[in-house]
């Protein structure tokens, strides 16, 4: 279909009032990424990252959030970014899986961060719309290529997040139509990002190089840097290349009408999405009691085809691998009654009872279950079932995260980073985020200066 | 097929001798590709990535090419790549159209002056020989997903040398094998590349893409940053994301036996590989004479079906565009009767009677033909009919150029730039590449000092 590209970049030039709603959606979006690069900041990888800036960054101009060093503003969106979602729990747009935020939010603060050094400065308002419109084009291309996208091997928040960074730097920097399809173009050069890698270190370098891409991208086109005509629907573009059939429609209907950041949800859990609604029915079974998880001779989960295709990951050997595991999720908050960090962590995978209860899951396909729903049954040694059913797990659209849960979820963020941090400010500056004469400054605010031991 | 990164990996770790021959298509490989960068390092899309450098590159420790500044090491294997690469003028690998040398040669490069410039050379023979290793993997990478890959819309030369590169440092590096897997998946996390983007600036940022990605993917790997363990066999590492019926014994058959780098040619003219066939047959039809182009009526081209879906460009815009551009190539030979950069400038396809034979162009898909042979037929007003058949191309494995005919290539770029640089001693230094003690020492004397107007 002709003129994709075009519309999309019409779309981001010149769009349409935002409705309160959607701006306060895309507010408790970066609150919540935020707080997961902060606790995110001051894992082995980002640290791995972090030291290579000394040789490879430009002037530190830029804040790490939740880290030390400065980076220049390229770089401080690729940590940035990385360290959003390395422990995927950052948000989820339903539909697709895809985290929007991670890709989009740190390239639009890094260069929001430049231009008020340059007396420049974005008002926060107009930082949460070009947010808006970024996560906006992410998903759309999601929904135009879900599922099979993913399904073939896709990562699809790193492959459509690209565009989306673009997108919305392209808009903090105003740039016109064609200079947005210029950037569009150079993001289909630089978007990549692989299944295979989820749950080693290699994933963060797509959803950083997204972040970093998409900024690149716009910047270039803002220097007359200029790319192909239709990067989205020519014949070797981005959907074509990613699906036989991609829906046109998906992308530019109901554009400017229908906003998908409101179908964008937080994570009560530190783990791949999927997995909400099984560790809240283990938690559930876990707090009621009545059996020892000793007893337990097998465990069957019943759910979407796309949590098994998703999770099915026995024997895992790190934390981060265990955050896509329903093995570890399940046995994890079966046998301890919790699914926080510290549940996820390389500590947490090497527990024996734990690895041994994993290896007793077996699952169920069943198309007919919505993702934030599922049937887990416990066949014990004595002959007994143990059955619970979840219909709309917490964080899925029909249960939403609260302020409050944000709130709370944000200060667990800094406990577990174990930086000295004021939470409460910083929470308290991000609600007002729409306000700010300079959506950036609280940047800085996110920069510890004292590590505790 | 399990197990090919683990071959992949322990091929580079501990190679086989190499013999003599494959030794010296690894030094004109080079020599070719620094001259090519010579060449593009002053146009306009290099100047606008040049122009990121003081905000975003670090300390300048590493030469660009052809250019007055200096970059860190990551910054000048991207633009080293991409201004290698920019005039489709490098390298090309017979069977599968890549171009292995521009994401390979400057990764290897960048590494060795930054360790000369830690007091740890390496020497011109083991420089060379981990660009083969580089070159290797991309080849063979592509051969397994030859032709799908390409045909699908995948920019080969990208998303298969950004493993190359990888590899090629990961053997600078000293990596282990377990450790050469883990670049492998970081490779496989950053490679893009997309063909629609040919013929734009964009192109230039996943072949620059590639090489910084492949360093950086050694670099992460040295320091113990981890990745999957299939990276390029694993359900959905990369075979599986880009073929459904990938060749598996192309990668791992003959290892150390066959080499990919004696399959890897030069080109004569500035375009896209599949048109050396066809400006030959032009500019022998020029020469000739006998006929006016303005009473050309027709022109048919019957090649194998690759001529076609390659370059089948009327009406191009830009010297970028025409250099994949049938219509623009045999335009210009029979017009003009050259086939140079200048040819392939904006300028000149800006030429009337140059668009107007373009226009003229039809095309015969004959799968027959080799991909450097072709038959073109000028139909003319008079109802005269004149024919040229080409079966083996100069520049292809038939007919490669000689080491005259590289140094006057050279020789060429050189005058091109425009810039003082003594292209007699810088060929001399690289004929004898191969006994360096510092394969990197010639880089400083690819700097030119004084600019011509």
């Amino acid at each position: 279909m002709v003129g994709i590209s075009a519309t999309v970049a019409d779309f981001v030039h010149a769009p349409p009032a935002m409705p309160d709603a959607v701006i306060l959606a895309g507010r408790r979006s970066l609150i919540n990424m935020v707080g997961t690069a902060i606790g995110g900041s001051g894992e082995a990888a980002i640290d791995k990252l972090a030291a290579l800036l000394p040789a490879f960054s430009g002037p530190p101009t830029n804040t790490l959030i939740g880290r030390p060093e400065r980076a220049d503003m390229l770089w401080a969106a690729y940590i940035n970014a990385a360290s959003a979602n390395i422990f995927d729990y950052d948000d989820t747009h339903i539909p697709t899986v895809i985290h929007p935020s991670a890709p989009v939010g740190p390239a639009v603060l890094a260069l929001a961060e430049t231009l008020a050094s340059e007396g420049r400065p974005v008002d926060g308002r107009a930082l949460i719309e070009a947010f808006v419109l970024g996560a906006e084009v992410t998903c759309r291309l999601g929904n135009a290529l879900h599922p099979v996208h993913y399904a073939r091997g896709w990562h699809i928040t790193s492959t459509c997040g690209v565009f989306g960074a673009a997108m919305a730097a392209g808009r903090l920097l105003g740039l016109s139509p064609s200079q947005l399809v210029d950037a569009l173009g150079h993001a289909l050069a630089q978007g990549a990002g692989s299944v295979e890698t989820l749950g080693t270190m290699s994933k963060s370098l797509s959803v950083g190089q997204a972040a970093r891409g998409g900024l690149m991208a716009a910047l270039l086109a803002a220097d007359g840097y200029t790319g192909p005509e239709e990067p989205l629907e020519g014949k070797r573009g981005f959907l074509a290349l990613h699906s036989d059939t991609p829906d046109y429609a998906a992308i530019t209907g109901e554009l400017g009408s229908r906003w998908e950041i409101l179908n964008n949800t937080f994570k009560p859990y530190p783990c791949g999405v999927v997995l909400n609604p099984v560790i809240e029915a283990c938690l559930a079974l876990h707090a009621k009691g009545g059996f020892s998880t000793t007893d337990i001779m097998s465990v069957e989960l019943t759910g979407h085809p796309l949590l098994r295709q998703r999770t099915d990951r026995p024997g895992v050997t790190s934390g981060r691998l265990a955050q896509v595991s329903a093995q570890h999720a399940v046995a994890v908050s079966l046998v301890h009654g919790r699914a926080d960090l510290a549940a996820f962590s390389d500590k947490a995978v090497a527990d024996t009872e734990t690895r041994a209860l994993g290896d007793k899951l077996t699952f169920r396909d069943d198309p007919t279950y919505a993702l934030d729903s599922v049937q887990i049954r416990l066949l014990m040694t004595d002959g007994r079932e143990i059955l619970n059913v979840i219909t709309a797990a917490k964080g899925g659209l029909g249960d939403p995260l609260s302020d409050t849960d944000l709130a709370e979820k944000f200060r667990d963020q800094i406990a577990w980073r174990r930086v000295l941090l004021d939470g409460d400010e910083l929470i308290a500056t991000l609600e007002e985020l729409d306000h700010a004469i300079d959506g950036a400054v609280f940047l800085r605010k996110t920069q510890p200066a004292i590590f505790r031991e």
